[in-house]
């Protein structure tokens, strides 16, 4: 079971209207209303493709239960904390003319004891987990420290951890010895204010994650290392909705690496020192290049869905195994 | 008590932004929810005016369940039916540049048996209650019958009705004998297919209404009766925000009319011989003057407002008894 923490969730609500015009009263033809965040969407994809999981997310008010109840609808295992903000709710317009607009709310607030709560659940899954991802941006006036609290008690388990943060809430997860940071490239070059992705990931790993997997979008997918870089190029003529396409990606990565790790965790607790399954010991070259692909065939499967949170497994089986040799376009570098 | 039936409640956000544009991603710079739809834009008013009214409103899902928690909040009294659809919400973006753009959601679709519920729960107020009021628009796909219903139950137990409605429904209403009959003229005109507002209000006289109050907005309002018309301006020199502007003229007009006819109802029922309080001998025109005064009064104090379903009790006082005489711009015609 894969602990899924999303620090953030939403209420995405999308309208389709005929045109959007400012400053009309403007007919909503179609509402659609799904529980949004992305730690939310990783544990949707984890869950279509049959990988267990567990949210843990903090959810308030009218739209923090409307939440609660549609996981439940999907049969979807999570807990919540009880907050007293009113969970944000994001409303995406769309119509057949122009780019969707997106209005997205400010989100609540949570003061100290709430947070604790959160690191309370999230601990107590721990002991049974095979993996803890963390996903998608921290509420307002956050102290970044408790994605670091999170990491800590993972590492403290001996469970795995993978965090999708931006900003200071990524570097915090490194410095705690997050397995894998995984920001696309544009987050990771902000948040560490480095000028190309090889020295911002250095600086992540530096802070102390053992690798540091990068999104690019249709320009593929990076794992970095200390000494070398893995690169996996995007599933190629796939176009459709790229909304949330990252998160599936990092369902791919979490559930190959877990599978991985299940099998290498034996032999690794044998010779790992210290850091348990953070060792990079157990993410050789042929775990992660798979695990990037993984990455990859889910990121182009959620393409072709029309929302976010969604592939079609048998997409992903065909991107994951095509006719094509991945010795042709995957590349192992060692930096200079 | 004024029993106060919304047929289709929402949930009223506002979002304020920076700029509206079509799109892009905005950050939502403040967020403001409230309980709407007509009929609770005009109990929200009575209540803030002394007098007491009850609620009778169709809910469902997190929105429902919102809506319900606000009027507790409000220490609105109220009468929940329960539907198996998700009330609506209707978003309205905001910023200092462009006229606002309002989004609609359709609403639920009632079931016969859900409208059965909210027939007896508005049954069940009626003996105690000094008028009834139905206002806003019905649900998609559902027979204006509901409305006649309701008017035919008030008639049944002697209060007298004020229905606020568009199209068939008003037309139901009509026919079914509401004491007040109030469109704005777009609503009177569209409704009967008149050409002029006094032809429009002659068919819903006809039809059965004891009287026809028209708003205009800033051309004021008018009470047509079958042989009369009594019209007074609008209060002048305001301006601001005319959202919830006609509601809060309901309010006026119905508060005005209930104290009225409290203290004519005794006389009234000696001499009715059918109809009770639907008798226009109670509605004399000293009585429909005050309240068409009190409903410009109202409905100039809501404008006063920042949003819908509130006004300040003394903009009411002050529009209500300015220094000149009301003689001078009342007017009572005889139409040829």
């Amino acid at each position: 079971m894969i602990v899924v923490v999303t620090p953030n969730p939403a209420v995405d609500v999308t309208y389709r209207v005929a045109e959007q015009r400012i400053g009309e009263t403007q007919r909503v033809l179609d509402v659609a209303r799904r529980p949004g965040g992305k730690g939310l969407n990783v544990g949707r994809v984890l869950d279509t493709t049959g990988t267990g999981t567990h949210a843990v997310l903090p959810l308030g008010g009218a739209a923090g239960r409307w939440i609660a109840e549609a996981l439940d609808a999907l049969g979807l295992a999570h807990t919540d904390v009880a907050i007293g903000g009113e969970t944000r709710t994001t409303v995406t317009v769309v119509d057949d003319l122009a780019h969707p607009t997106m209005l997205g709310e400010p989100g609540p607030e949570l003061g100290a004891e709430e947070w604790d709560a959160v690191t309370a659940a999230v601990t107590a899954l721990l002991p049974g987990a095979d993996a803890l991802v963390v996903s998608g941006s921290l509420p307002r006036a956050t102290d970044p420290g408790v994605v670091a609290r999170w990491v800590a008690a993972a590492r403290h388990h001996g469970v795995p951890s993978v965090v999708d943060c931006s900003g200071d809430a990524l570097l915090a997860a490194a410095s705690a010895g997050a397995t894998v940071c995984k920001p696309n490239r544009e987050e990771l070059l902000d948040a560490t204010g480095a000028d190309d992705e090889r020295s911002g990931a250095r600086l992540l790993l530096e802070r102390g994650a053992t690798v540091v997997v990068v999104s690019r979008g249709s320009d593929g997918i990076a794992a970095h290392t200390a000494d070398r870089v893995l690169d996996v190029p995007a599933v190629p003529g796939v176009s459709g909705n790229p909304t949330g396409a990252g998160d599936a990606a990092t369902a791919g990565l979490v559930g190959a690496l877990v599978g991985a790790l299940d099998r290498a965790l034996d032999r690794a607790l044998d010779r790992a020192t210290d850091g348990g399954p953070g060792s990079t010991a157990v993410l050789d070259d042929a775990v992660l290049l798979h695990a990037l692909r993984s990455a990859a065939a889910h990121g182009a499967a959620a393409v072709l869905r029309p929302v976010a949170g969604e592939v079609d497994p048998a997409d992903v089986a065909r991107f994951l195994h095509p006719d094509h040799d991945h010795a042709d376009t995957d590349r192992t570098r060692t930096p200079a």
